[in-house]
């Protein structure tokens, strides 16, 4: 961290602040002393050092921040990829495109078995149900709860299909005991109680990217996991906030090949929730892989319109199948899977 | 709600999407037949209706919300103000405007006792303090939790201010027994599990805005809160994500009359971490006055550059002293307190 | 377009609103009356009618447009792509991708025809070069102007690639006389006054997003060249402004197949500008093919170091002769060129 | 500026890098070698140094900018506020608090003169009228021209308010010769030419910050003006574009003081366009003088619901006077006026 000192301070005041600073972070200081202007280049681990805080100081002019805030999730200190194992042997990262789909929320045993042998049939690895649904409004469906989680794994029994769905608290931890990977929704990116726990976890975790949330956070979020013990994690972006209005969120592409080179953790793109539209899920999708994503979240219904949840966004099996043959020709021309 | 329909379907089209939408979300509908297009008119209560799920359907051309999402929260149906009234009978959003000031966390008895006293010698009505701290490193102080909480009540018992303090999960709430207000920190504005926790306790709630949150998701999380029995909820405003640079956050000032003609429940700013920036919190408190909100939160501390947290936008006691005398004239030319 | 009036109007108020629409707008007017609402549907061209104004009268709820406000960018009314052919016989829009390539700014003779020889022998078919230069500080390098556009004809004399350029005011335009295409800068994609000036022109228009311009806007700034008569128009994606600072701006890939939906004008992505990164040009430009870009358009410099201008993101000929490699296998994947 | 290189590159690549920084910006270079990196800091004027294209070379890790990129806009260089004067003798700017009112478009005689004489009445020290109007669409009304100019000179002969009204572009300019006041719309404020153009003029101008220009860009936008000759600039916040829809834009508050800390220049607030609401006008008013602005520019409408163009956003004359009563008290709060 380099820190540039406003240029009329006094050398004991510059000392004072020096030693202030080694005190509060255990940090070595190296001074430099410039025609106008005096900085300073902090040594060692200044990841607990507040960039802000520093900044409010009535001394400093400016801080830049050198080394990443992350170092489990930073590549630097970890060159290879993350692979990610799950119990029935399917590997994430690995080189090959992962497609995960099914319904928004889980709705009966009918709907999510059909949904399951549906997109298995076409490739997807993996079923994603939702049991637990954060809704913005307290008046809609908040799915199924614990009876959901029980559907997906009957589905699991039936299709073989490992089953990811989303945990919105720590107490509900227990319930996902035999899910296969846990997701985190963007919502709770920040629920820095829920990734404490989810730290303790043994089970791979899909970490959704906040509505708002910087790439930095993202990974700093990662960190918060990493560093309670568990590295297997999935990075996942599924849109940001913006002015534009034609697409419920703004996928933000850049985001694979940023943190594909920042962090070693396999990267998904969730163009469903991306979008908000079905239409747009196939170009997005093909655009994702292209730009080099390790595996696709896509929502599938048997019957969108209608769904209990985000019918909106979902698409039919056929839709479903039809985009799996397009984004098999863009993987093909990457060299995946 | 008012659903367009495209224009070139059939009548029976019409006919079976109509009582789909009878039967799914028991609203009566009203069918008129334009020129060119055949618009639905949704009768009764549609708050669980989905926007973006109805938009979806084939057959939809565009939908339009009509009624608010909200309902206990919404001024409509409670033209009144909502008082809050504390333990020693002090009342927020009456009329007057009421000052919450203290430090960012709690780090020790002298600072918190010194603050307190500081404080509420020019004027602060309640005393605020962080035990739990919701920081983006894992590596940065999170506060002194539990510990925190005592050192707060031991400031309440010295110098009878209320003590508000943040709550970061449902299974800490036990610790927050004796709390005056709780509040909800902006990256847990839609941690659903938690607003539903907090509608079952009987203290006052304070609910701060989402980085990227708009004004009506705000809205509807006091609705969550609301519509699970706590109706004692305390909005801030603190300062929302955009491209500007200069500040942390922009604090949105609009949001002071909006909520106000939207909502019944009082409003406050944060102008702390609305900007980032110490010498910005005198202008800004005093412009949110001027647009009418009924209290301020402030941080101040002893001794800003020494802060374990976010010293950055404190105040020292006596820059906190000097910001309350002009707040006091601009509250005087609107006539409160 | 649907009104939605207020629940508390009389007959006669309702009467006056719809008779002042009708003569202000020249519009139709269909009324159906709700449960408990009013809803006018406007008949017509409303292309004129003002979304804000009508939403400002006091007796109404709620305004929302249910037709595009543009008419020739439309594809609804414009069902075939539109197709440009330039002098030498090159198309745009037909099907194949068209790669643009060339320096920020035009520096030199030699630097622009050796990078334009460059780019042609890898595949690009139009060369691009800066003349009058858009800079946000007034002491920065602002182009050489007429001499610039000279070296650029230079160039295509030698190559036979033809050449784009930007201009900043209808002033220069007399200069752009023999330039192929003409670029109009995201800063001026909304400078109302040139876009009537080049509606004038009978060459083809690049027109360039603006930061925070909604694809709505830019479809809308098309409309105004196509409305003063020239309907050659090259939509073109740079990157939006959001509060993301790992890139300089934010790629908005979902703009590629909403403006194919929505237009049937070609689209072009800009990967330079959008992430202001050379080793981003290559997975965003992919990325772009694969969501079904008709272009793109890549800074590429001899020496990007020493570039006068914005060097941050220009690739070498080297480099850009292997993205053009990475490029043509999603092309060909996506059965383009 | 301030430059730290990556800590792998040998002495003999500093000392290239060193002298390429040297030559191409004429600048000092003090190298300071720390433990495991290497910073250059700049010496003399790097207003002309590209941050972008510095950061793009290979060797660099980091760049912070120390001085500001700005120089006759900026406080430091000129700590005394600019203060404007106009023919009439009105000053801006010296502590006092300006009112600019009238209407969005000019219409006829009777509505400029009746709107002219209402403002005056109650407080208002300057006419704003738009005669060239900027339009999303071209189907809109574009503004009566060079006649809606006459009619605002008609309107001063009658008042005695000096007048302002919007310029698009530079060839335009001539028919502006005796307006009182040239404003800048937020769609132009990097019109760079039209900026160069503006600097030879001999009147002020209100430039307005664009929708989504950082305060920075403002500024660097009225150095532009500066740098070619006219000093006599009043910047105007607006309202910036962010996620928010209850609002057209949101305005930013904090512009007020940061611009005022940063510039000497006056500062003034749009509370109506930043709005597009007529009943947020007062609080925004209120608040925007409780935050230090110079002056207020409101739209005022002889007959808002008949207004040509963004009647949505006009006052009243009666809402005006009201409005102005409740900004006094506030402006004597402030010991303003």
């Amino acid at each position: 961290m380099i820190i540039v000192l406003k240029n009329n301070k006094t050398e004991s005041e510059v000392a004072s602040f020096k030693s202030y600073l080694e005190q509060k972070y255990g940090v070595g200081i190296h001074v430099s002393v410039g025609h106008d202007s005096v900085v300073l280049g902090l040594i060692g681990d200044t990841s607990a050092v507040d960039e802000d805080s520093v900044r409010a100081q009535d001394i400093v002019q400016e801080v830049k921040r050198v080394q990443e805030p992350y170092k489990k999730a930073n590549r630097k200190f970890h060159p290879d990829d993350t692979v990610i194992t799950l119990a029935n042997g399917l590997t994430i990262g690995s080189g090959s495109l992962t497609l995960i789909a099914g319904p928004c929320s889980v709705e009966s045993e009918e709907q999510v078995i059909e949904v399951a042998e549906a997109v298995k049939s076409v490739g997807a690895a993996v079923l994603r149900g939702g049991a637990f649904k954060p809704r913005t409004s307290p008046y809609a469906f908040q799915g199924m709860g614990a009876d959901g989680l029980a559907l997906l794994k009957k589905a699991r029994t039936k299709t073989g299909l490992p089953i990811i769905s989303e945990v919105m608290s720590a107490s509900q931890l227990e319930l996902f005991a035999e899910v296969d990977i846990i997701q985190v929704g963007a919502r709770n990116m920040q629920n820095f109680e829920l990734l404490k726990e989810l730290g303790k976890q043994s089970r791979p975790i899909m970490l959704k990217r906040g509505l708002s949330s910087t790439i930095e956070e993202l990974l700093m979020s990662a960190e918060y996991i990493m560093a309670s013990g568990n590295e297997q994690i999935i990075l996942c972006e599924r849109g940001i906030r913006t002015f534009e209005t034609k697409t419920r969120n703004t996928l933000d592409i850049s985001a694979i090949p940023i943190l594909k080179r920042l962090s070693h953790l396999p990267v998904f793109i969730d163009p469903s929730h991306a979008s908000g539209l079905p239409w747009l899920v196939e170009p997005l999708s093909m655009a994702a892989v292209a730009a080099g994503a390790d595996g696709l979240i896509i929502e599938v219904h048997n019957n969108p319109a209608k769904a209990l949840c985000d019918g909106a966004q979902s698409l039919t099996p056929e839709m479903f199948a039809s985009t799996v043959k397009n984004i098999k020709k863009i993987a093909e021309a990457m060299g995946k899977k």
